[in-house]
């Protein structure tokens, strides 16, 4: 059965139950309608290159991706199951080595068949962002 | 110092060296003149859906990205360090649980300061892709 | 009524009753199953940069958009009104002043409710592509 | 010689410059730091679908990539000219016929060799966009 977090210990719990989320050890923050923020912490797992400690922008780009979908069952209108259909992502600057990443969403548009949502990811250096995201979902 | 693999053994190595596809198990299967071609085992890891032990859509693109950066590393004009700087990818179908995942990349263009390649990912039904992208990455 | 032109003659017809297009002159040059290529002159009302005379890049996206969607059109599997839903377009080189630009689109997937569809745009200098797109269409 | 136009009477100027530009009847309407709103009215020249009267997604792109031009060049930090080097575009529903699009873009990043910017495009339902985009351009 289809069932849609409805509370922050509810959305943990579902990401929790995502093998590779949790293996990333992503983390739910803020669940709101039509926003999820989510986080990852700094993880020798995650890093792209080992000479700079940098974590790989695919570890960036699951979690927004994820981050993305969670914003997308927090919409209003949403009841359905959802895949992603396609993101776009920029990166705009490495993250720094040694901090958790974190990814804010918004799930701005839904039409019968298809959500859009944007996020942004950054460190702890939130002014300066390290990517962001341009997806859509299909429902059902 | 910035080396470019030159030869399989090399890029297996090279990909090795970095946590984040090690931890994957991704593994380069053939590298040619702006080319790759790179796998990934399926995996308790990255199942992102454990109703169906469908792989995360995250791996897969992972996968695609870090392919992508050996195409481009791959091309004859190329011998710079480079970045992702974006990719868009589209997710065609769920990729069959059980089966492993490739992706093969082309670097086909490459301008002073950006490279432009393209990627199909699929399992072991080749003919009905899982996944494609196109991405950019900034040369130096 | 909803008609899929089924030849060249009949693309071309087509095209020439949407106003835009017929604004760009827009000519289908060839339709095949899946794949159409179509070509827009040099155009004074298409150039973008008068000091150069190098064609605007929205002239190139809106022929690459274009063509993608009778691609779609052409594919055996679509039989109902579709829309674009979205589209990434590379742009890789200014075209040549004074030269026509031609698009090839193939739709390379079809699923319930999307089609996926990717297009190169050259000038004269076709062994360098001026931009790529990859983009998806709604079915129905 | 290379010139940022400075206000809103330059901007203007500027883009009627621009022969595709004008003859979509492109109008700046406001420019601030790194944010530009621009409109086209509404024209049987870029109409798409005659049946229906809906304006061509292309001329709602080429609109949304000239906004987001000119908001990278209203950054502070740009000086130098420019080029759209990718833009994805969502499409979120068909513009109402007989109404105006407005495009708004921010420029929310500038690297020393890419400027990232994104743009949403409304008609005079300005509370459901008609399309966003997300793009990149090369700097010098």
């Amino acid at each position: 059965m289809f069932e849609i977090p409805k509370n922050l210990p509810d959305a943990n719990e579902f990401i929790q139950r995502l093998p590779f989320s949790k293996a990333l050890n992503m983390r739910v923050d803020e669940l709101a309608e039509s926003r999820a923020i989510m986080s990852v912490p700094y993880d020798l797992l995650i890093i792209g290159n080992p000479a700079t400690g940098v974590i790989h922008g695919g570890a960036v780009t699951a979690l927004m991706d994820t981050c993305c979908g969670l914003a997308v069952l927090a919409h209003p209108d949403v009841n359905t199951p959802m895949a992603t259909l396609n993101l776009k992502v920029d990166y705009m600057r490495p993250a720094n080595p040694g901090q958790s990443i974190t990814a804010e969403a918004e799930c701005y548009n839904v039409t019968r068949s298809v959500a859009f949502v944007r996020a942004t990811a950054y460190d702890e250096d939130k002014a300066r962002p390290v990517a962001t995201t341009h997806a859509t979902f299909t429902l059902n």
